[in-house]
């Protein structure tokens, strides 16, 4: 809509010294720069695999599908937090969550050469971590579900960027 | 050893329509390129992360080493199928699998810089999957740990390289 500002993603509020991440890392100008948007009670990302992201020929690497689900459930973690602790996204730098696990369901292939559309809920969320479902639609289906266990990322991880 | 011929890994005998995964495909000039070797009663592989695969800085990115767990349990299945068949690793084209669900434990986080070793085991073998028991070892530790479901690449996948 004309004169309103595009929203911002979660990512780009992570602290500079952990904003490197090769799956949604602003600073990392190799990576694949998702970006996560908090939209109503859900996180929103959309992402365009590129050719080189195959499985077999016509499909997209599931090792990309997980890694997109992987990135999207910390940022929804990471605005589930912002929001239990009554802040907007943005009014502040977002906390960073790494991931302790990761499932992922294929359900159906994934064409290539599709825009997906990635969303995240949290499902449980406490001090220690928070669980968030996640999932790709391609072309109106679902066709991959995950659960990502998130948590806090521990002081033994947080070296300031060299 | 001198005077013996390096083991060719299981992605190398993928037929050439399957071999463009992003991961592991012999064909895939921008891919991980990832080499799976059967040693006694399991593949092994080693990968030395390149400086982008960042998860905060120092650390690996959660979603390549998800992905070291995927292409590399896909080979094990694939070596699987091949022993029960009786038949040697190599004897003809590897039998290509892809993943229905993929489980990561992120144990410890992984320091980046170090060469990796991914280590894979079939659990259970039928015709219908065949579930993979995965780790990925670091200076000696186990810092992540896998169980992938493994299917026969189905019929609505299987198009020919364009």
């Amino acid at each position: 809509m004309s004169g309103t500002t595009p929203a911002q993603a979660i990512q780009d509020f992570y602290p500079d010294d952990f904003a490197h991440c090769y799956g949604c890392g602003r600073l990392n100008p190799q990576g694949l720069r998702l970006k996560s948007i908090w939209k109503g009670e859900e996180a929103v990302a959309h992402f365009t695999p590129r050719p080189q992201h195959t499985a077999v020929p016509g499909f997209v690497y599931g090792g990309l599908l997980a890694s997109l689900i992987d990135c999207h459930a910390m940022a929804t973690a990471s605005a589930a937090a912002e929001r239990a602790a009554g802040r907007k996204i943005g009014a502040g730098p977002a906390p960073r969550f790494v991931t302790a696990a990761l499932r992922v369901d294929f359900l159906a292939p994934t064409l290539l050469g599709l825009d997906l559309e990635v969303h995240g809920r949290p499902k449980e969320r406490g001090a220690r971590k928070t669980v968030v479902e996640a999932w790709i639609v391609a072309e109106g289906r679902v066709t991959v579900r995950g659960e990502v266990v998130a948590v806090p990322l521990p002081s033994t991880m947080a070296r300031p960027a060299s």
